[in-house]
């Protein structure tokens, strides 16, 4: 087989074979295919797409490239939730609790932000202590004792895409989806989980700005784990204003844990219990979704979310006085309202804008060396709709400098305040095929 | 300036600016742009392709990327005459001589011979003494004297083409017509020719197998070429069948004399006389083509082409007794008749394989370092449309060796006799646009 026919086959809209893919990730992974030749291929991708075949087979490839984790000593079935990402998505956080409490085991494996977006990793970070380097037995263990660990990856997962991703961001073939979804199920699906629910946002902060193409994604995101042998469906979700109430590191764990306590902001909750209950459906521990809605709501209201999340914090070293007392983690030194100028409602929050302010107040990274300041983000005290008075507080920054004026900025010209609008819609679309 | 949003422009269609093909043809030749990013933007024109003004940039960008020739130092409007390369395609020898004959300044840049189609520079070199490496100052020198030259590129002719073509043959991106277009002038143009006239060859020998591609490169080539000032024109010519009945280095030779003395087979005359009237009237000898046709007869009736070809031979170092006596060139060792096997017609007489039994003979390159042997050859005594009875000589092969076979069967399965068919048309279409 030649690098060459390959190309050829996919600029001409041909199908490849199982054996071309595994060819082309073979020589991925063992640099006898040069890079001009892979981002030819890339590109023609781009052009010509893939079919459901070829991307179950690509991301398997791709899979199959690196180190995958064998949870197959932890009883029943194993639920994992993906998030495209956002801002203010500190979702998974009380999600993975309420969907323990239920009795599935949820071994899930996060990552850390970049740019905009948040990390789960970092989050968790923000709590004194907490270690998210667990050994594959450590990990194993947690999760057969309590049902609940949220880790970073261990191991080389899926070099095939790391070489191509690299590839992928300098030869302007980032947004294709069959390319996107097949880097994610790949890095993904190594933890080794039966079943996955995926949140694809959409909207100003999400990767996918427009809503046809988180569609697609969602779509071929479902038909490669599903063709993986991996249960799956996906929810489009909104990403034009931020998630919640709180951006920050230290911030978005108290909010999680508010959440725990049945406090926590309506459109959060309402994300978490879309999620959770078709992460219940697909663990078996209910037969509707209605019932695995109250079966969610019921750990919130018994505790039992909030006692699993306690477990995980003590287990993974964390200092679990954070949950009555969240001023234990980073604080920062100066909270700084912004004020309405004017009387209106609230028209938009563009929620990458914030990120980006959150990020600048050194609560994100701008690259991937940057060190984190847990104690750093926004409050925001008004969401899409509301109706607003001149000098009532719109965001509360939490900073360490007493001068915020950049941030302030471009916090006012995102946070728009006029006519009377609608709220959007949280979730978009359920996609199950 | 970044490469990345040169491929995100293309990728997405648009039409780039001449700064952008300046930033990239620069980075080609600086090497500070990387062969995987050169790969996703060609890729990218594969796809997307490029209007007219592009074409011509980004031609005049590789053309001025290396050494040009300067010209001015001859009068009148120098004419040169480009082929897309076919098999037995000797045109440029008695063409250009019948047109300095005129009174038009020849000054012919040619090439070498690759794979199935041979090359002008490999033919005059199979005279003994022929010299085609001239210094600029020679050359210039003889035309100015004589009116005609043939020779080899001197200096560094278009450095970006050779990068990108190097990519461009393992990244499955040659068969676009822009690259192939931009590619072809980028070399000619260097000539410092005033005016070209381009034959586009079409069929089973040539580069542009299916005649609609051909006429795409057809338009692309003139209308790049009129974009640069160089006054052009292009024709469409038939190359299912070899042109001219001798293939080989010596017989190539021999066939081009006995055209300039009047008795050279009839296609070969013809597509000289269409492609050299319009040579005639670019090069403002005629008022119109037939004019220009009459003309260039005149120059073989009277001797004056013969005279002028020998006058080059003469000045190149090259053994004049050639006219009368071709075999002071080296001469194979047999000749073996290839006889018809049956009655019929001749229904085809495929070109390019045509040409690889003549390099299997040892008359072409398989490899840019191959050495030719000159002597070998076929000779053709058919056409297709002949009537044929068996027993009849099709082909004489000219070869060092007495066992021909496997050349043979490859003769036979490309010589077809047949049912009574029509002959191909030798010239498909005139482009002037």
């Amino acid at each position: 087989m030649r690098m060459l026919d390959v190309i050829d086959a996919k600029r001409n809209g041909k199908v490849l074979s199982d054996e071309q893919i595994q060819y082309f990730v073979d020589g991925v992974v063992d640099n006898s295919i040069p890079d001009y030749q892979i981002s030819a291929l890339l590109m023609a991708i781009y052009f010509q797409g893939m079919e459901a075949s070829e991307q179950t087979k690509l991301t398997m490839a791709m899979l199959e490239s690196g180190d995958q984790l064998d949870l197959s000593a932890i009883d029943g079935i194993k639920v994992d939730k993906h998030s495209t990402g956002g801002v203010g998505d500190k979702t998974s956080l009380p999600l993975a609790a309420m969907v323990a409490a239920t009795g599935i085991p949820v071994p899930m494996i996060s990552g850390r932000g970049l740019g905009h977006t948040g990390g789960t990793l970092d989050k968790l970070e923000a709590i004194p202590g907490f270690r998210v380097s667990l050994t594959e037995k450590e990990f194993i263990d947690q999760v057969k004792e309590i049902g609940l660990a949220i880790v970073g990856a261990t191991g080389q997962i899926a070099p095939a895409d790391a070489r191509i991703y690299g590839l992928r961001d300098v030869t302007d073939t980032v947004d294709s989806i069959p390319l996107i979804a097949s880097s994610i199920l790949s890095k993904k699906l190594a933890s080794g989980t039966d079943a996955l629910v995926i949140d694809v946002k959409t909207g100003a902060g999400a990767f996918m700005k427009v809503e046809a193409d988180a569609q697609k994604l969602a779509h071929a995101l479902v038909e490669i784990a599903n063709g993986a042998g991996v249960n799956s469906m996906a929810i489009i979700s909104d990403m034009n204003q931020p998630l919640g109430e709180k951006i920050g590191n230290s911030l978005e764990i108290e909010e999680s844990i508010d959440i725990l306590k049945g406090k926590g902001p309506q459109d959060l909750m309402e994300l978490i219990l879309t999620l959770g209950s078709q992460m219940v459906v697909l663990g078996k521990k209910a037969d509707t979704l209605d019932e695995a809605r109250e079966l969610l709501k019921q750990t919130v209201t018994d505790g039992s979310a909030l006692k699993k999340f306690t477990q995980m914090i003590e287990m993974q070293g964390g200092d679990t006085a954070v949950i009555d007392h969240p001023e234990i983690m980073p604080q920062a030194k100066y909270h700084i309202d912004i004020k309405a100028q004017s009387d209106g409602y609230v028209t938009q929050i563009t929620a990458d804008e914030m990120g980006i302010a959150s990020m600048q107040l050194g609560g994100g990274r701008a690259a991937k060396e940057d060190q984190l300041d847990y104690s750093v983000g926004l409050v925001l005290h008004h969401k899409i709709g509301d109706k607003i008075k001149r000098g009532d507080s719109l965001v509360t920054v939490y900073s360490n400098q007493e001068d915020i004026s950049r941030v302030e900025q471009l916090i006012r010209a995102n946070f728009i305040i006029g006519a009377q609008v609608t709220a959007p819609e949280l979730i978009h679309e359920i996609i199950t095929d």
